[in-house]
């Protein structure tokens, strides 16, 4: 039994989180639990990188307290992976997953090449990054950009719905991919009716790391494979959080304890 | 439920299937089953390439038999991955994992760098083809070498152990790895106490690819995603494999219906 | 005064057979001698990697017999190069050459960058490996894909070579390239004429391995070179195919002696 | 003339920023200007991404208010570089460097290889991803770890020298550096002697960066050369910050007028 | 106050010279002194590795009694960046630079892709080499070639300026270039209008390499960073070069002294 | 039949033309024709750039020359290989070829990795360059420096002969090379007591491309596969040449008729 969090580094409300919360609980594995949550200040999307700058920090300190409480798993709910390693320095040994990873790694072990669907060119240079630091270079067939920002996917779902349809044919026709990442959470609800249109694998970014994530807690719990402390994920040291005052300063009284 | 076949590339016996059934059996999810099969002519390891050669069109009848028996899920058990597209060329949907691939792309998503330790030097160039082609260069720490043919890894299994502990040593002081994958299948049995000794997560080449298998079925169940049949893993036409006579020809009537 | 045998991994028949033998006559050196061979069984084109893996082995054992025959060098014709490095691993100092390589490496010395046409998209991604794994990524300008299979090159000549020119002055107009690779030992017979049409060298699959291992027995005869038995070429140990039968087991009897 | 600010990304004090602003006074072109401002609250260092995290915000919007108040460039004081495309993003046409764009970017101009001298291993997986996507990957000769933390450096400045000295001898008689780099801002006041000693360029973490920003200024003034808005650096739009009360809830009322 | 040296490694004229110098003046730092000089004899442009052949002995030369006279730098006055390196490797610690290592990396330092703009296709596959060997593989968003020879860049102005204004908007809108970099010396006089007309920083190959100069001046004069003699571009010594009367048989009497 | 010249980029005497044209002699394709020749002027050996910058033009010019009195092929001998692309600019058809393009080529399609062996550390960025322009990154084992100058090789061979075959152990032994190239024409005579030590090839850096060139001649003339005009390799226009008086100002009259 596993116990995840899905955490939008954005600001949310009820349209959007109890609609995840149900489809996250009906995909889930049988016995484990799912919470939603968001930070409670910051931007309704994230396609600039002032926006994640500005919820990072209440982010991290979400997840931080998430393991406090218990919980084994948590995602990071935005496809340009913010503070995928900084949430895994913190921790001691919870599951930190995130949609571009994720859905890469995947896409890598059942395609030779895909194709990311992203809403704007400006996502493009950072999402490219992820491809070259997760050593995906070789398996990108191609971005192909929407024109549509974050919150335009839901506005007008049929217009959207034809827009992805028509990039992922380019994407399977001209550009050899044989699998589909559609690059933003606020694509959920599209993926199979362009999976079954391309008739190649579309990866869902909401579905693909929550399940990642319960794959993750059973190798932790049945294995012990998880991050070390050794290298690049070693934790900070709670005597400099304590000496510095960081608690304080940043109202999360006893966070780290 | 998932029914997942284990399928060995080399000759084995009762002393290595009958453990290895039990193991898999132990860290299966409830409701799975597991199956281990081997070629019935061949050599006892896989070595070199002409060894996985002889082996290669027999493993893949057994894949492919194994689909048409409602098996979800085939792992090719060799950390040579060998056949691993040709599998998936062949079947239709059916789950095709192998170690190497899943290892390497497990460890990337939880560390920055990870060493493979391999019986021999013999085995390397092959398996950084494997490397590269997974996009892992940059992930590779080092490939260390143990100096051990795949049998004489349950020689004297305290020597060995000895030998993988000194070799993981180096490969997380010197190199930086963060993590380390047992680059062979014959490796069994030794990780967890490697494991412990050096604070970093150690990936078995059995568990690793097994357990992957289980979460892609999960996947292709719940979602569809699985390789499609447009590019590189499009399945030869029955057509031609009738006109041609191969199923008399290599003793497999009946196999391609 | 060299032998040498060019293997086809297919089955093929004497309309195939004969005219290749001739064309090779006319263009190998003066004292040279030339056999062709083909499998016995198995499919009559290797587009798919299940063909490949029907014929990977007999095409091994016809390579090894050649060895113990006096042959000095092996051609494995298609241009995957199914099995060159196998049957570098078996011979002890036999020269074996094939398509790919030995294209891409020529046209590398002459041109700054080659496309390779090909006959469908299915072969791309797994060319693409032989691409990287021999360095050449730099170096492709492009694939083209003429939407032909390899039985289909010689049905229709005359409208192959116009798709073949027409994709030919796309890749030199388009995508910068200086040279061009037929990527297919089916495609002989149309190399000469869209050389001239479109003024870059343009490499046949046939004549190119052909004219490269004559190049290698000399270089072994006078100089020594050829591969190793220290490394990714050592060769299985004979005692170990005794031991386990190989010999009968595979009707090679005497094969490894 | 040009305005520069020199942004610490950690909370420091008058023993830290007076010989600070007092170097840089010494080494500014005549008729600039220098001011060295702190987050003022967060880590005493930022070794750990946790830590970066908790200032990011904070050091944005330092910019984004030193770009009102008619400051030309902002250097964001720390090796990881942190924040200095979110900083590009922001801003409008203020120029923004930082330590490890600008050293590499130098040395790649003045040497074949550089080695990065750096405190502890545990900062080099995030630097490595640094050198990555500055294309430097061919130019890094070796990180050179002291063993060290950033507020050890100055401890005993004597022993820092002697180890240094120690690890800049070995990057460039046995990795082949042509040049170092000081891989910490907290390493200020060494690279003098270094240099002398080891006869190879050693660039200052300080020191670069600075000069870089003078430089783009005065390329910026001249030549109109300076970061589009198309692209990766597109800035979020204003409306959005607004309705979103952005400045409110993170207490920069008026920062985005 | 820097003395700085252009080199036009080319036979040139008034026509060119003096409009030249003229702007020199005009951008360079107050203090500073430029001079503009040319090969005695040679081709007019330099579009072919022959003509640079045959200059590059003399504009070394040039370069060497240059650091004789006193001059602090150097500019290698064409795009292909012409015995940059041998220059780097005669001088003591006089700065040398050059087109297009400049725009690149000062491209690289303000964008996330940048296209190159140049006279000819024949000029890409040298211009690549560059761009390989500077690490820019990931940063090159295109070439784009505008079908004009370096000398008719002039002939008709306003047709020049508005072919690259087409390939310019080609760049900026397809190809993802957030900079541009005029990929000639003799596009001079065009970056201005064309930065205007995209929104996106336009590199020119003059006054890039020039004002990098200045800036690269002023940090050997400061802080001693130049070429070190060890390494790649250690010093030919001078034993050598009277013993075989070098200085004697190419005309350079004392130049070498 | 095929007339080939080696043109030494240096100055020799007889003590080094005569035995280099006798061995020549003996390892040619009986009917082939060897010529040996030097430049007139310049330095005696060149390991530096500028030593190459002083022969380039009259290199060429030999090379040009050579083509108008018949010869079929030329080698430039020299391990950076200076000129080899100038030198196929300014041909029409004939074949040029240099060691490191040749023996690195060879290596590849001959050991899964090679080791260069070179004389001093100051000429490995250079042939880095090289490495990696030709693709050779992933098949560099390493670079092994003797410590020994050009002109020192030979002043004492066995000393020379220790040296070279510690390095090519350690080489085979420690970095996984499966062959050897002995980087500079000035190590002939070693490589076959090497090879037969280290049991690996051996790649003499004259033999191998003067080979070559016999393959590219016996090619080009049955096949026509050569430069095309095309592209890099476009040759400068004869007009420009005349129109320009270089034949006149370089004491080449007639040359570019």
């Amino acid at each position: 039994m596993a116990k995840i969090l899905w955490v939008n580094p954005l600001v949310t409300d009820d349209s959007f989180d109890i609609p995840l919360k149900e489809s996250l609980e009906q995909i889930k594995q049988p016995g484990n639990e799912v919470e939603v949550v968001s930070v409670k200040k910051g931007p309704r999307h994230v396609e600039y990188r002032y926006y994640e700058a500005l919820v990072l920090a209440e982010s991290l300190h979400i997840i931080k307290q998430a393991e406090k409480d218990g919980f084994d798993a948590a995602v990071m709910g935005c496809f340009y992976d913010p503070g995928l390693h900084d949430a895994r320095e913190i921790v001691e040994d919870m599951v930190i997953t995130a949609p571009a990873e994720t859905c890469m790694h995947l896409a890598a072990t059942m395609a030779h090449k895909f194709s990311i669907i992203v809403g704007r060119n400006k996502w493009i240079p950072q999402m490219m990054d992820n491809v070259i630091l997760n050593g995906m270079e070789r398996k990108l067939a191609s971005f192909k950009s929407l024109g549509l920002g974050v919150l335009d996917f839901h506005a007008d779902e049929q217009k959207t719905m034809k827009l992805i349809k028509e990039k992922a044919k380019e994407a399977v026709v001209e550009d050899g991919a044989e699998a589909l990442i559609l690059g933003c959470t606020f694509q959920f609800g599209f993926y199979k009716e362009i999976q079954d249109y391309v008739k190649v694998p579309v990866f869902d970014a909401i579905i693909a790391p929550f399940k990642y994530a319960e794959f993750l807690v059973e190798l932790k719990n049945k294995f012990g494979w998880t991050y070390s402390q050794i290298g690049g994920y070693e934790t900070p040291p709670i005597s400099e959080i304590k000496q510095w005052n960081l608690e304080e300063d940043f109202n999360i009284k006893g966070l780290w304890e």
